[in-house]
Formats: structure tokens, sequence, C-alpha cells
């Protein structure tokens, strides 16, 4: 499948229609999706009639959007008028269904994008590898045996497998840039803020971030403009003006102090992932190192702000029907409620003096590289892995590298590392806030030099 | 002692120097605190060596402001240049002096006013009696034999005992309304945010206010205009122009809207108190009541969010030296320290929701009354009262009334009712943030109708 602005532009030009767009893509979904588990709700007949209507709109003559007939989904935590939302729970499967879309899948929609359904999850957006008790596993695209990461293993892996080339998903520790890691494909977690939330399912509200999964530098940079501008449904939301980061994409990148994160995101890796760092530090000059202090404690912080809030999130419902909660999600929301507040004030006191060192390094670097996860794609079922000659569990480690920088909102881009005939690893490209624009031009550079790609599936 | 206002306009147009009310407010001082135990610091040399600049200034034609040589004292958690700052607690006695005096007593001091020491205080502001372990209880000027209030209560008993005209205290959860009421003096508790903390030690920063005590309502508008504005200092306060009470003192009130606080706020008090809210509301000829919803529940958060947040901020004080925390502070700090992180949470939730329904409420109201403790003055080392026929414990109760208005930073005005050979006792004025002006245009009425006013001590 081409990449989303691709096909908008062949859509545009009359080259192909949105409805014979939408129908491949279904297809693809129909044949594909048994073994990937990508999709938990496929909505065929209102994407048809979607993309009849872009195709109407184009024949009339009216701009259809920048993404028009781009197939999309979205992580089942969105809302989807007509829809329940299922966040990756059995329970809420009792709910009504939406009202209303998500902002963001608004948004989408009228920038000509046809939305084909909903995508697996971790429950409650509370874990790193998409093993759903309720729904089952999603399935790597490179591997059908290993997982596709986590909590946004859905929207990963369907990129990865070229059923849509456009989802979105949701990331409080990680959760759009460990499955994009895994899956390789490019996955963006904007600044905190920067993106409505409305209309999706909270986890941490405090964490909680909504960004795309797509194939393509480019693809990121038109669907996070897309997104972009406040929203009277979201009061975290920050009024700002709009800074389109598409036609700043090919800027030259000579001004940006790139540097690599050293100590804490050195160690605690496989070499693989070291040395995909590596690859992207080379492909770009950079020979500098940065330390962000004190990054283990943000991590065991975040863990305690994330356990303690979702615990909080779901109380009622642990109390009377525990047995509904997926075990892995369950055992860790009630560990969360028994946290003392004394931890979670600690945690969220650290919280702001680390924020502000990390604001202090920002004045002499503008990106920073790091691993995203530790190690290439686990099997399904996997408990353990050693990792520093240690055994060490799979679940709560994937995030690593990536929850000491959701911890305090900062801009992240995880881009695929080109490695014929291996498993996809992810490289972290990190930035002061507000500066996607940033990252996405380094992205833009390490992509023209083929050093980042999306892989075909084996 | 004459009030501020008046001692300043004497100073001003030298009937008196400010040096004279100077020497005499330190020897009432001096005779009268021995057995009050309201100053644990007189700082008589520095006082007088302000004072006598500020006659110097005057001797030249200078402006030499609108509190000119007025005696005022603060509450031992502010900071004074020069001194160590107390907070109540044996601990910090061991710490350095300040380096800067708290922006509230820099704004006094620039408005002319000569500080002459520091006042006791619960240890850690954690109490509503003064009666603290390290220095001693103040006793209440109107029965020595009985309590101040707390936790400023030294603040209280100084203006009500005639030693100076003007006291700076903070209000967590009822600190300045509960000693102001049983003390018999005005005492106020501006919005949230409004006046800068900067300088005065914290208890629960989500609560913490600082304010001033007097025996008058022109006192308290001309105090508070001059402790008015933003600073740089205290990020929580509020960056808003200039509103200032004193010109609107004198306004007429029959446009402003007022009720009585009726189900929680007319249960759990002893008829006096109840009878001190109806004096009010007659000399108001006010007979409308409105509900403040759910005012037990802000209560109990009110406890959860300060006994957590306490704990947090003492944690390892109370870890390493706990046996020289004072114990009724130490103890409560220790519960906090065991408060789950979901208890915090929820009244941290509950409180959005709180917040939201009392500002719908003051749709339809200005001003609403209410009493400010539910008895008088309770006997030093009293442990128990009976309210509506159950034996409570005084120490907890006191702010009974106050905590659920300081939960959400409403603007709170404690006035002594006129009860003649009677101990004193207080209404509480209330209205929505940043409405302290509605609240002083009452009060002025009140105490014109002679309903309020500071009684002559016993």
């Amino acid at each position: 499948m081409n990449d989303a602005v691709s096909i908008a532009n062949a859509v545009c030009k009359g080259k192909v229609s949105a409805l014979e767009v939408t129908k491949a893509a279904l297809a693809t979904i129909a044949a594909r999706n048994n073994e990937l588990n990508c999709f938990t709700t496929v909505t065929a007949e209102t994407a048809l009639a979607d993309a009849a209507r872009i195709d109407k709109e184009i024949a009339v003559g009216n701009n259809p959007g920048v993404l028009a007939g781009v197939p999309f989904a979205v992580k089942n935590l969105f809302d989807i008028a007509g829809l329940t939302t299922l966040a990756g729970a059995k329970i809420n499967a009792e709910n009504p269904p939406a009202t209303q879309d998500a902002t963001a899948v608004t948004k989408l929609k009228q920038a000509g994008a046809v939305l084909v359904g909903a995508l697996n999850m971790d429950e409650y957006a509370y874990g790193f590898v998409t093993e759903n008790s309720h729904y089952g596993a999603t399935r790597n695209p490179h591997d059908l045996q290993r997982v596709a990461g986590g909590s946004s293993g859905g929207s990963a892996a369907a990129v990865a497998a070229g059923l849509v080339p456009l989802t979105l998903g949701s990331d409080t520790n990680g959760s759009i840039r460990v499955p994009a890691a895994l899956c390789g494909v490019f996955g963006l977690k904007p600044t905190y803020g920067r993106l409505s939330r409305a209309g999706a399912a909270l986890f941490s509200s405090s964490f909680d971030h909504i960004g795309p999964f797509t194939g393509s530098v480019r693809d990121i940079a038109t669907v996070f403009d897309a997104l972009q501008g406040e929203d009277d449904r979201d009061l975290v939301c920050t009024k700002r003006p709009l800074e389109l980061c598409l036609p700043q994409l090919n800027r030259d990148i000579s001004g940006i102090r790139i540097a690599i994160a050293d100590d804490y995101f050195l160690i605690g890796a496989e070499p693989e992932a070291l040395a995909a760092v590596q690859q992207v530090a080379d492909a770009l000059n950079v020979t500098e190192y940065v330390t962000i202090p004190e990054a283990h404690r943000a991590r065991a912080a975040a863990f305690v702000i994330t356990a303690s809030e979702g615990a909080n999130l779901h109380f009622e419902k642990l109390r009377s029907r525990p047995q509904d909660f997926d075990p892995a999600t369950r055992d860790r929301f009630l560990a969360g409620a028994l946290i003392p507040s004394n931890w979670y004030l600690q945690a969220q006191r650290f919280r702001r003096w680390y924020c502000d060192r990390v604001r202090e390094l920002f004045q002499n670097v503008d990106v920073i590289i790091a691993p995203t996860t530790p190690i290439s794609a686990p099997l399904i079922g996997q408990q353990t892995m050693i990792l520093d000659g240690e055994e060490i569990l799979i679940r709560p480690h994937l995030g690593l590298f990536t929850q000491p920088l959701s911890f305090i909102g900062l801009p992240v881009l995880s881009v695929p590392v080109q490695r014929p005939n291996a498993l996809p690893l992810g490289v972290q490209l990190i930035a002061a806030p507000y500066n996607e624009a940033l990252i996405l031009q380094v992205a833009a550079v390490l992509e023209a030099k083929s050093v980042v790609s999306v892989n075909k599936t084996l």
C-alpha cells in the first residue's frame, strides 16, 4: 500500500477513486486481519458511504482535504459515533454507543480520510504487549509468533502490515512508541497538551497523549498538522497558534544541535538496540552526548503516578467486578490502589524538579537520540528477557526508555531503523516541548538517506 | 489601642510620632505577653529603628505610607530577615535566619507599618487551638483559661488584647477564621492565590492562604489593599489588575444578594453560634437560605488532602526525628503518610466537582452567611465538646464550618459578633472568588450598625 499523502494526491487527481481505495483496504483487512488481529471492529458500511461522498465532492470540484480518500483506523479507545468505545475492556462492551466522534477522528474525517475501523489494544491502555485476554493478542506482521508491542499494538501492526496507511494511538508511558518500534513504523507522541484528547478514553490524564502511526515522515507531518488546534472539548489542549510542520520538513538541519542520550539510555539494552541508535547518529554525524539526569527516578515516578491515577479511575469497577478485568491489568491497578499518597505526592514533587532540569538541558541541545525499546519484539507469551545479565519481566520493561520522556510530556518520534532481514527496532528523536518540527526535520533527513524506513513485512 | 488607620493618620499629621507609638506597643507587649504568650519573638531594636526612620521621612515631607507607624506582628511562619522562621516547630529553631522578609512583610513595611515581632501558632500550622507543646499555649485575652484558637492563635490574640492593631496569619482549613472568631476580631482569608505567600512556610500548598487580623473593617480593607499585587516569588499568586476595596467600602449594599447557608451549616453547632448568625442576618434583613451541596464531603476531602500533603512535606523529618514533633501534629502527619493515593486522588476529583457546583450557586447569591466555629473558645487542655448530643474531639472539629470553604479557595471574612458579657463568636461572610469587596461592604454595614465589633477584653 502507498503512503497516505500519495493516496490523497492520486484521489484528488482522479487517478483512483476514494471508493476504490477504501474497497481495496477493506479487502486487505478481510484477508489478513484473521491472522493479525489488529481490528476489533471494521466499519465497512460507513467507510464505503464516506468514500462515495468524497468522490462526489471531488466530482463537483470541492476540495476534499489533504487526506482525501485515505483509509485510517483508530485504537479502540477513541470514540466513534454509533460504536461502543471498548478501550480494550470487556466491561466497556456493555456501554452504550458513543454519540459523537473523538475530536481527532473528526479532524481526520474533515481532512478527507475514511475511517475503516477500531484497533486492538491492551486493556485500558495499561500494557506494552497487546496480549489482551478478552480480544486476543495482536500479532507482529514481521513474525506472527511475536507481539506487536502495546498498548497501541493494533494501530502499529495495521500500518506495518499495510492494512491502512494511517492509524491513531495513545501514549501514556510509551504506548505509541513501543509498538511503532517493534512493528517498524513511524509513531509520533506529540508534546503533552498539543493535540486534543477529547473523546479518547483516558488512563492517567497528566500523561495521556494521542498521536499518529504512518509509513513515512511526510505522512506523520501531514497528519500531525491536520490534528493540531485548540479544542473546547479538551481543557488540557493548549491554546497556541498553529505551527504547521509539513512546510518546514525539508529545511536544512545543519543548525540543529543533536546529541545521543548517554548514561541510563546506553545501559540495559540489547547491543542491537544500541547499534540502531549508533546507525542514526552516524548518519547525522552526531558524536555529542547528553545526560538526562535521574531518568531512572523519572521512570519510577511515572510508574507510581500511572498506577495511582489508573486505579482511581477504575476503582469502582475494580471493587465490583474484578473478575471481568484482564488479569494482567487488574493486578497492577489493585497494587496502584494501595500506593500511599506520600509516594504519589513525592513522585509529583520529583516531576517538577525533573521537568526543570530537562528544560535547562535543552538550552544546549535541540534533538536527543535514544533507543525506543531495549529489545526487538519478544514472542507472544514470553514472560522474561535477559538484560545486562539479569532476567527481568518483559511487560513492564519494554517502556524502559520511553517512560522518562512522556513523564514530562516531551515530543518524541520513534523512527524505524533500516535492518534488512532482521526484526524492526526504533530510535526515539526527542525535543523540547512544542518542537515537533525539529524532530520531523531530522527524521526527514534520515529517511532521505534511507537510514529509516518501513521494511516490507516478511 | 486605636485601630491601624487612625494611628497612621495621627502619625502622618504629626499628632504622635511613629517612635512613640512603637514604644507604647513594645511596652504593652512587655507588660502583657507573659500571661498571653502571643509573641515568640519581639523585634524591639529593629522596630525602634524603623519607627525613627519613618518619623524622619515625615519630617522631610515624604509620604510615609497608608500604615505609617502602625505596629504589626506576623505569625512565626512568615520569614523575617535575620530571624529563624519557626513555623511553630522545635526542629526549625535549628535553621539559619531568613535572608529576606516574606513578601507580605515587605509590603506592609513599604506601607509604613513597623514590625514588632513574630507570633505563636500550632506547629506547622496544623491545629485549631495554638496549644503548642514547644512554645506553650497562647491564651485567649477574654479568658486566660481558654484557647485563642488556631493555628494563627498568636495573631488573633495579639489584636484582641490590643498588643498591636494589625497582624498577619495563614489559613489552610480555617487557621485565620477560627482564632479570629474565638478571640473576637476581624480575620480575612482572601481568595486562594490573590495574596502572595512568598516567604511564608507552607503546609498544604493548594489550600494555603495568608491574610490579616484587625479590629475594624476599614483596617482589613486597607491592609488587604496594601497586600494585593502579583509577585514573581509566588507562582500561585494570580496576575490580575488590582481592585482596591477601601474606596468601595461605603457603597450601598441593597443590590447585594445575601443568604444564610442552611443544611450542614445549621447543624452541629451550639445554639449560641446559630444565634450569632441570626443576629447578622436580622441586621441585614436576610431571610433567604442557600444550600452549599455536599459540604460534609468537602470537609472530609480537605482532611485527606491536607494530611497527605502535609505528611509529604515533612516526611523526611517524620522519619528521622519524630520525637521532636509536637505529639498532636506528629500523629496526624504519620496518619497522613499512610493515606492511600486513591483516597487523595478521589478527594481531588471531588474537589473539582464541588468547585463547579459552588460556582453555579454564586449565580444566584453574592454573599453567604455561616457560623465560623460551632462553639466559643474551649478551655486550654479541654479535649472534647458536646455537639448534637454527641461527645466529639475539639481539636479537629473547631474547623467544621471553615474547612468546606477554604477547600475551594473562596474569600471569607470572619466578623466578631457583638455579645456583651459573653465570650466572642464569629460569623463567616463568604463570596465567590475575587469578591472580597462585596464581603467587606457587607461587613462595613454590620459594623456601622454595631452588630459586629471588637469587644474590650474582660
